[in-house]
């Protein structure tokens, strides 16, 4: 194994991409040639375009070999699942398979500068020192492992579009834009382009107004100028009013009249606009028990249903606050039916253990899915965790959420361990021992991390700006909008009817199972109540004993499982053991560091004594 | 007035420095052709050299005009003290006066990169972008500045030299120090240099052990070479074992041993080594409590009383900790009195307020001197507040700092208000509105930002970093040795005889004090003793009591200094109002800030409500 595909789920197809294709079909064909000759399977595979599809696929036996039937990218796919099949043992046919979401997109937050915001996995694949700037073999692998599982729309630039270099759509950088669309279409993947919404006045014009006409005449012109560069452009992303990027608020518009005028003039090439949700006041006063943070998307956007136009979808956060390891569903994607909405997911651990921790993410968007029912959204998105290092995730492991994800988005439901089992076999072979510790291992990675940082739907409790280590009153006096509100008496915010009201932000039958105490998931509880630390909770412990409990537990699991990854030495490439290893080092350092630093933020305000005599600072 | 030489408090010279001379002397005849004219004083100065003498001056009448009798540098001294003293309308006659401190240094914390760490007024005065590049117009009236209050010796570069960089001896790097030595020589100011106790190893060596014979060649070499470009260099300055840089702790020797073989190599060339006393474990678990951070110099420094060479000068910060409000004096300054030993001050306001907050310095000096009464160093050293701000420091009147401390480095005792009175009048002109003001507020100044920021000695509940605004338990689970212990009982350390041991570092008397409760003085009482938010302090006000009164009237007294400022308009120059003002403004909002933060901090804590009933969080 080449270290450069070091533990990529695709290591029969090898390092090199053939180049030089622009249809999907034309790169099925050359990547079967790779990858069935490395995997010894010798009958003929042939590919049959089905007229008028797009992503669909079938493979089918047919005499003497198999048949990939499938839409102009659906051929691609199946390709991929016919030798991801055969890699893992299993059998290669399959019914015909459609994608549940028809935008499967990864949002990369890189700077023109070369740097990833929130990136643990080096630097930017596409950018170095304010230019375009990439190994193109390796952005064909890239476009080969995103293909793989289905990824078909990406966004190579940051949302948060700060300096004129980051501005993708200039004389200058579109050509350059073109050529990555150009070298990632016969993956079936599209670009999306993040745009600054006042970009119309870095341009020349005095106002982004969305309202003026000469703005509105502005992005069509710009639009059209885009199009023709690249005609299957998916669209446009945006961050507006935001974390102080600029936005409609500032001429006192609503985010659909701000959506408009781009819109429309996306439409126009059959273009889309993604519009993120993630609206909040990002200046609050800390002394302010009024606001609510999480209550700013829906206040900002349910009141908009029925107002966006047919080609804008909205991209809302999973919860209502910002990629915590627990929250609630967030309310907004229970609201607007006719409106167009992608569930937004990180997949780069900025809250999760910056992927020095094992965090696994497909339990919980499962999770989420299944709390969603009848009301998910129709597209999705991820926050990439890739970048420049030689295993593309920085941890090993963190591979398995990039994977995990694309089959999350086709499929929406899907069977957890199945599709974590076919990860830990095509990328470490089929030790039944590997998989069985991996297994267990990634399956019960979210709930070993929430258990040592975030007791009980508590977030917020990170270092700040870098969001890795327990700092409990980091942003007690921020104004960021998150807040512990601990005390003598108790701690949490209390988000019922009584409280800030944000449950009623929900459905009626989950505004009252949330609202109400007794009924309220134990998970979430201190998201949703203010509780005194001697409230008994559904377990029977009080709830300084709960923190207390969990976290020496956490540590002590966290420590354990750095334990058991040794006894996997020489069962997994060396590589990837030490990489991983030194990881479950750190790891478990951290949960120490969370455990003893939680149980001393809790035991100094409550003076509650843990029941088993451990030692609290 | 010109914007570049505003508010300096030399107007009187005007923008230009003559270039060109060696000596003091040749300077100094420059600077009265200029100044007396501009003074309008037209009777003859005379300026005769002393010969044998260094700095010493007097001011004589002679017939029909003045005579400054001086040592080398005395005349200039002299020459400066006798234009000051007739544009503040004072008699210039002064009888012979000399220092009381040898070394006045001042101590820039800049970067090659151009960056001044913890620098508030712009970027650095000699370098940028990894070289030297420097205006040296204003490079003179830096030195012309710095002269007219006696500062003799600087170090340009970052006691923390931290890249290749940053090493100012090497062959490319050196030949650009001497430019500078020969810029400032005419000024009386001499260099000095921060070296990087590791250097060797950076040049090749495999070890940088003090003891070992091929390192103690390598600093002979290293010397002689920069002697042979500067001969009259002051000497170097190290930051070893300190804060990550490297020491002779990596090599188990201490710093006697550690110090010698630099020292020595000085030696032979008349050169003094600063070797800083800033050494504490920065590494330290909060979870221990047996380590205290204020005892680390001592615990290092006072074994090696007699060990360090006759050249070598001790350089100790004021108190124990680290230029926070309030502090005690460091026991290190009353202990090894046959070691040359520095006062360390800071100028530049990293803990005071960012010069955004007002806070003049000249009162904690006295302070410190008078609390060591028969124990004070013979050696001074600021850290500059200096940049390339048009205005030099950032605030206007942060000017008043560095104007004070050359005064006080030089005659160790002085009239506190007649320094800053003279520091007004030359600045601002003889308006006795604008004098008694700006006297109030200087002089209230350091009480003021001590009352909403650092109660009762407490010190680090500072933003981490950044260490402006408001974080109490910013610092509390971190690696740096400073803890405040809040929880429901009380608050502080215990470093009485019976808790840490620190005060037993004193001499008996002030161990005494300092280790009794009933003794201690208030506001130190938090720094020395833990204790209970009901406590009743000696005003007969109870700890919770005294924080809340304290930071409400320091708030408020902070709206009111800006209030009064705004009554100065049209009495000092527009743009000194300008600066000044907006200052004041923000200052008033991060005193609201504090004033709310550690009063709910306070609050949450102890429970104890204002016994006024003003608002708490």
């Amino acid at each position: 194994m080449k270290y450069d595909t070091r533990l990529c789920w695709l290591p029969f197809l090898g390092d090199t991409v053939k180049a030089g294709f622009t249809t999907c079909r034309e790169m099925a064909e050359a990547e079967l040639a790779i990858g069935l000759r490395n995997l010894g399977y010798e009958p003929p595979v042939c590919v049959l375009e089905t007229p008028g599809e797009d992503e669909g696929y079938e493979i089918q036996e047919t005499p003497g070999g198999l048949t990939i039937r499938g839409g102009t990218r659906g051929v691609l796919y199946g390709a991929y699942s016919l030798m991801m099949r055969l890699a893992a043992g299993q059998s290669p046919l399959t019914a015909w398979t459609a994608p549940c979401r028809s935008l499967r997109m990864l949002n990369h937050w890189d700077n023109m500068s070369g740097a990833v915001e929130r990136g643990y996995a080096g630097r930017s694949l596409f950018f170095d020192n304010g230019k375009f700037a990439y190994d193109s073999r390796r952005l064909l692998r890239y476009g080969r492992i995103l293909a793989s599982v289905g990824i078909n729309t990406v966004c190579i630039n940051n949302v948060n579009v700060e300096t004129p270099a980051d501005q993708l759509i200039t004389d200058e950088l579109l050509p350059e834009v073109r050529k990555v669309a150009d070298l990632l279409r016969p993956f079936g993947i599209r670009l999306l382009i993040a745009i600054d919404f006042a970009l119309p006045m870095t341009c020349g014009l005095t106002t982004a107004d969305p309202l003026d006409g000469s703005v509105r005449g502005w992005w069509e012109k710009q639009v059209a100028r885009v199009y023709a560069a690249i005609p299957d452009l998916c669209g446009f992303l945006v961050k507006a009013d935001s974390e102080f990027r600029p936005g409609p608020g500032l001429y006192c518009r609503n985010h659909a009249e701000g959506a408009r005028p781009i819109a429309r003039a996306l439409a126009a090439f059959g273009g889309t606009l993604v519009w993120r949700c993630f609206v909040y006041n990002c200046q609050q006063d800390w002394r302010d028990r009024q606001t609510d943070r999480p209550k700013a998307a829906y206040e900002t956007y349910a009141p908009l249903e029925g107002l966006f136009d047919e080609n804008v979808i909205l991209q809302v956060k999973y919860g209502p606050y910002d990629f915590q390891v627990r929250e609630p569903i967030s309310p907004l994607l229970y609201a607007m039916p006719a409106t167009k909405k992608a569930l937004e997911v990180q997949l780069t651990q900025e809250y999760t253990g910056h992927q020095i921790d094992l965090y696994y993410m497909l339990p919980q968007w499962q999770e989420i899915l299944s709390d969603l029912k009848g009301a998910e959204p129709r597209y999705i998105s991820a926050v990439s965790n890739l970048g420049n290092d030689a295993n593309w995730t920085g941890h090993d492991l963190a591979q398995a959420n990039l994977f995990a994800y694309g089959l999350f988005a086709w499929y929406a439901v899907v069977d957890t361990a199945a599709v974590t089992r076919w990860w830990i076999a095509l990328t470490f072979g089929e030790d039944p021992r590997v998989e069985d510790v991996l297994l267990d291992m990634l399956l019960a990675s979210r709930e070993l991390y929430e258990s040592y940082t975030a007791p009980l739907g508590l977030g917020w409790m990170v270092n700040p700006n870098g969001h890795y280590g327990p700092s409990p009153e980091g942003y007690e006096y921020s104004a960021w909008g998150t807040y512990l509100r601990a005390d003598r008496q108790g701690i949490g915010v209390d988000r019922s009817p009584s409280g800030t009201g944000f449950v009623l932000q929900y459905p009626p039958d989950k505004a009252a199972l949330y609202g109400d105490v007794k009924t309220c998931p134990e998970e979430l509880i201190l998201f949703f109540h203010r509780l005194s630390y001697t409230h008994t909770l559904p377990s029977g412990k009080t709830l300084a004993q709960h923190v207390y409990d969990t976290h020496f537990e956490g540590a002590r699991r966290a420590e354990a499982m750095a334990e058991r990854w040794n006894a996997l030495e020489g069962r997994v490439p060396a590589e990837a053991f030490d990489n991983v290893r030194a990881r479950f080092i750190l790891q478990a350092r951290n949960a120490r560091e969370w455990r003893d630093v939680v149980n001393a933020y809790f035991y100094r305000y409550s003076g509650v004594a843990d029941e088993k005599g451990r030692v609290l600072y």
